[in-house]
């Protein structure tokens, strides 16, 4: 079975066509680069409103069947970023060690890193993953995480994923 | 006084006799390493009920007197994993750096820490703290925040416990 | 406009005058020290209850207008230690991204680092950040996180702070 990848960029600019959207094809090239098993794309565009974003990443997780829902943009401290609490909302558990690598890799390049609030959770047999909104940002912090993905997949029951060894190793405890 | 210190062993599996317990030994093992003043253990084995699980600290708090109270299992991201939510459940404070921490010390180790969800925090008069399900590494995640747990059992009013320097520091500040 | 700051020591000891407040002053020297535009003071001296925290830290920054609020004492794991519960009680968003850094940072000075339960969040246009009670510790945990304050007080819309980069550098990120 093919794993499903929600990609779902929160932007009011990028979602208003104010600009184009740069982040949903960072995280589709990361995507590509990592996996070599097949995989398909569910994308969503849409502004920083909590109840389109809940409504979101509930459907792509509960009627998509997506195994992983990768967003971006919305995790600052200012008042329309609400991406993680609409995240937080919608899981059942919050992976608190996702948000804290990524910022502690984010924090080698930029101070600022401290001002993300970025989360990961379970909803079901999805793994839901806040990303930062700056491609440059999405590919550190994507590089640091993956190597858990796909093991955390198969411990909520979700597809096989396998991984391009030469690009990024996933790591499966043995036993 | 003695320092009373509760060992509960959380899974399915061992508590249902498929295989044997080895991770609350590896606990009591460590503490045995660590203290040098007398200490007694009450020991649990329990399976992956929250309802279950929450007596059980609720009872070692409350009824026993633990000071310290070290769970092993159950805090991944399955389904069945929920020993950080009945922890949070019962505690009056979550003390977020030993979660911090010990998800830092097992990254050394595999990519699949930020997977742990353990939690550590405050009930009443106990210390309660979290550990992976793994004998090697609980060790790993012990040894990391031992030398915090005498200072903090003597903050919230428990007994005062010393450990063999040669093999963990115990820090307790000046003034 | 001149910036303003809140500085608030929370502690049963000084605010009875029992032993005089050297955190709160340490604050202000930090920031005498950090900033070469103007900002003003407001300052607090207030026992650990959480009402009184709550209420002091709900008129800094809707009544006094502070862009920025600090507090020191009461983040530690004992009974009378409410100051986080306060601080996240009156605020809209939590920034996790402090709290990690300043035990981070701490730790490299005191296992007992992972105790600290100190959070930073917004409340409307002002960040409220918990600092510890010791001067010492006061000042490694600013200079570690003060970097992203300018920006962060930017984001809500707060007053434009200029450090003074050869004791402190303020990131803001291009574009």
């Amino acid at each position: 079975m093919n794993a499903k990848i929600g990609i779902v960029t929160i932007s009011d600019r990028a979602s208003g066509g104010v600009y184009e959207d740069l982040s949903g094809p960072a995280i589709r090239a990361a995507i590509q680069d990592y996996l070599r098993s097949p995989w398909e794309e569910v994308y969503r565009l849409i502004p920083d409103e909590q109840p389109i974003i809940e409504a979101t990443l509930r459907l792509l997780c509960d009627e998509d069947g997506c195994d992983l829902v990768l967003t971006t943009g919305g995790t600052g401290p200012a008042r329309r970023d609400v991406t993680p609490e609409a995240t937080a909302a919608v899981c059942d558990k919050v992976l608190d060690g996702f948000g804290e690598q990524m910022r502690a890799v984010s924090l080698q390049f930029v101070p600022t890193a401290i001002l993300s609030r970025q989360i990961a959770g379970i909803r079901g047999q999805s793994l839901i993953i806040n990303l930062p909104g700056k491609p440059k940002s999405i590919r550190e912090c994507l590089d640091a995480v993956f190597p858990a993905v796909p093991y955390c997949v198969d411990l909520i029951g979700g597809a096989f994923m396998e991984t391009r060894e030469e690009v990024i190793k996933a790591f499966r405890p043995k036993g």
